[in-house]
């Protein structure tokens, strides 16, 4: 039984977190820490999660986190866990951070990104979780950076195309849509509820923070520099995600090369789905699960592949792929606590 | 390890079977029949099953279901169940009918709602399925009538009450509002994408089905003839239901009684939560579990009680609760496959 | 040309006016205000309004105000309104407020419900603006309280029935559901999307301020004291309120008597729909639109009276009454700016 | 006064155009026919319109029709009106036709994209009834071929930017999202509430019927051929549009040239706005209006321009563009019974 803490326990991923952690039979929830609900009982925050969790959040204090948990996932803002992890790795502390504070390698990159990084040595250290790809590295790490929702649906079908060379480096267009929840459980007039029901919009076209994130990922798998355009969306819905990306083929491959491609390298993954017949992915098909499905076309006349993948952007953009992190951090079935059945409707 | 058929698959209600079934550590699915899709992959009807459901629908054939299964459940049309389940009680084979075929004690009661019965001496020894209510009887059943959403989310918090003279048999007026999967998979335009959104509407006024079925096991309760006003209402999303139940105290109860009530009766239920604290249910906090959570709330200067309950009408109103009795009749651990914990957003 | 001046106008509310009123052919939009937004486009604070509304928002001064408006509608929160209205009435100006600041006659049911008023003595002048019914008091009138959208949508459809003496003054059960739009455009975690996404729960069980405000008035229609119980709900949807009120029948009146009672008082009146065929009104029906669709069921065994009202809660509910309510007030048609034909889907 | 007839006047074109010709000022709707609902009131079969419309349903005749009509509306499936239309225009009725019969002046490519079109010679009478673009043509047409709605909410954005040289026409990818009342009226599971709500996916990737319209129109504004990238997506929402469009800058144009060779081109238009900030269009803004909002971004790393539109599909997209055409071609305001002033919410 490994003991475990979340820290930040009350945002939508954190929730998400204790839910699926709650369940989870390799593991006992020792500690959630919430500075805006500390002395609050857990279930009190979050009714839906009575008669399954009955700890009380609190204050957010090093040792006492530290004498209590074996693993600890940070679910806080960026750069506030670059200020605590450091701490946490030191008294031999597992760590999943669901931040972006430890998914650059590039101090630089996060600097241009976010800000001056704190503790840039670590980076060096962390491994950034997108567990199908970094398996190995994972099961090795101490600090895992949790990747961001866009990239892990954005890296997951073009990282064994884009290493087999079936499409071109240049000239890669991601347009993604997440549900709302995506934008955390803060209150904005963006996610109030009359602004975002029957809506659909593009918000930070090109700017967006994760951008840089899934270039990094994917220079570093092609070898050379990558430049994608990135324009995400929001849908009227709770959660999902949902990318469709357009990439020049860089040869003659047709779609059964595509499929092979992607067949070979998930073959033994268990949460990746690939279409093989054409049809495309359906946000609703993997909600409240860690699974990816993946589907492709090939636009002939342009010789341009389109990709699409869906994801819940909860459970595989977060908390589910951090619990998939931990498993493989301390050598427990990769699906342990994720075997949720995806629901028929 | 338990034979389980399933038929009917490919409804809304046969398809959250599977689901739950396919997870359910008692049970092995060996058959699921489906007159529309026979001949396909169940995973290939929902997309959503692939990697947990191997089987291929067939269609119904009696003596197949009979070799390889010994629990059946029919997910069926009214009056389609009537004509299969004698043949499969012969057999020895253990039912659970999600129709209201077997819901109703009287047969002049089921033929003025639904239509003249072809087996009535069945409906004696059925067993109506209301988990909490009837656990002692359904342990020993042979043949359970599943009980409607409606009937579900209205009887739990409305019996123990009844029972105990909090409440008057008289007076009871119930507003109840489903999620639109409550209509099944069928194509009408009711249940069309842009008829349903954005809409509120009541419909079946005070003559829905529902209504005798409730009506019957609250006389039967009460040991007197109760009759109710009931109104449904259509919501716009997919699952879920909530009743708001309106009634006549019968003596000089507080609220404090009624929870003392609620309490003793739902003890030991580990689906049932009640709301001490006069916060009423969200059916957000149920979604996709077995939980009916239950509120209430009294208006003084009226002397009526206001309850309120909140299921997912597909689970604990159908599939669910199903599965549940399933458990029951077959000595396994009541929430066996069951455990799904509440999604906190 | 009447000058008119929205105080309070980037709250839907005030927004939902400034575009009924950027349309209107006999009103002239002078000053737009807002404490949030002052100095601010109103198009750039709503974009949708571009190409039709190009004020800009000001702080609140009344000596502007009165300079430059004939007519003003103040939306603002309740007690804000009692410390402006006066000086506007003394300026000679015809008042429609939204708040709840005017709408009760007895300075004591208001304190009992709100706080204690700063100028009870403008009660006895303010008229209730719930426009069919007190069509004659209103042209007189300076200063119009505008009806809460739960009462207009519980009281149209109750008043002339209680009045004829078809049902009863006593046991009348109001379950009442909104469109989250009704919460305003102040932030909440209620109001959150994913919050109120998929959910549908009571709130305010039999303690919402809107039933103080109903029973006044049916009180008074009925000449004797009216005891409601009341209860609101939150819908997953943005616009839209349906009310399913119960009443006893007080005599032996069947449904043609109802329908004929409702066709009697509303003859004449544009924006109320009766359905005299038994289907329930569609909150979809009336979305956008100043209608009130009416209709009704009665339950025999019981003898209870089964209404159903639907409107559009910002409009039939806060700005198109009121704009009725100006028109009424300075002698145009009704229904002068409000003809907009209701959309099919 | 302008009289008009709708055929196919009960799907959600048709009742969009009737609710849209209901209350315009210069028209009187003179006759409505629909096959499925013929004998029906208008106003049964679309409770909303109830009090703003009182025709009842006819089978279609065209004598009756040609008797009763100057101008026609055909809102049928494709390849119906090619059999309609003709007799129509020789009897000397105007006609605007909303399906794809008449979009296409070569009949190669319609026949390539639907069927053998059965009278080629009318396809070179007709005018593509993209407003803003075609309207001097339109003025003079007697024959509409109305455009789709991916088209309208694609080439409104592309086609000057294309004119002028500022983009490439090789290299376009647009990713398309509409509402699911683009699906029509009819059912499909596709299209059922549960199956379409909490959903985001593609559909006829690459192989959209509107593709190769978009491409006709497309080519002749570049005079040279163009290839684009076409992929829908189904949103979970009743009504809107929103495409985002791809496209290498041709030379070094930077943002202030795209908004200005837009400007230019829309500088008189009245439904179409502009939004020169860099803020992307949101559909709400649009909704149950004609209006069609254009943003842009560039991605300068990439120099690939960023397009961004929205539209109501079923009013730019549909029966309010169609409304506006008629009004071109009888000389009347282009606006007239289009001055629906966007929802704030």
């Amino acid at each position: 039984m490994i003991s475990v803490g979340v820290i930040g326990a009350t945002g939508y991923a954190g929730a998400e977190l204790v839910r699926i952690l709650a369940a989870h039979p390799g593991v006992e929830l020792t500690i959630l820490t919430s500075r805006k609900y500390a002395g609050k009982r857990m279930d009190d925050v979050f009714p839906a999660l009575r008669g399954h969790v009955d700890l009380r959040c609190e204050p957010f204090e090093i040792e006492r986190v530290c004498e209590v948990a074996d693993v600890v996932f940070t679910a806080l803002p960026h750069s506030v866990p670059m200020n605590i992890v450091p701490k946490l790795i030191e008294n031999n502390i597992k760590v999943i951070d669901l931040s972006a504070d430890f998914r650059f390698s590039d101090p630089g990159r996060y600097a241009s990104a976010y800000e001056v990084h704190s503790c840039p040595e670590l980076l060096e250290k962390a491994v950034y979780g997108l567990s199908e790809i970094f398996f190995e590295r994972i099961a090795e790490a101490e600090l895992v950076g949790n990747p961001g929702c866009y990239p892990t649906c954005t890296l997951l079908p073009l990282i064994p195309l884009l290493k087999d060379g079936i499409i071109s480096s240049s000239g890669i267009v991601v347009d993604a849509k997440s549900g709302v929840s995506g934008a955390g459980r803060g209150l904005s007039l963006t996610t109030h509820f009359c602004e975002a029901n029957e809506s659909v919009k593009a918000y930070k076209v090109a700017v967006h923070r994760h951008e840089p994130e899934i270039e990094s990922i994917l220079s570093q798998s092609a070898g050379l520099d990558v430049d994608i355009t990135f324009v995400p969306h929001l849908m009227p819905m709770s959660r999902g995600m949902e990318t469709t990306i357009y990439a020049p083929l860089a040869g003659d491959a047709a779609a059964d090369d595509v499929g092979a491609c992607l067949g070979r390298y998930y073959e033994r993954k268990k949460f990746i789905r690939i279409h093989t017949d054409g049809t495309p992915p359906d946000t609703r098909n993997v909600r409240y699960t860690n699974f990816c499905d993946i589907g492709y076309v090939i636009d002939k006349s342009n010789r341009r592949l389109i990709l699409m993948a869906a994801i819940d952007n909860l459970v595989k953009g977060a908390a589910g792929q951090a619990v998939q992190n931990m498993n493989i951090m301390t050598g427990q079935d990769e699906d342990c606590g994720l075997t949720t059945v995806p629901f028929p409707v």
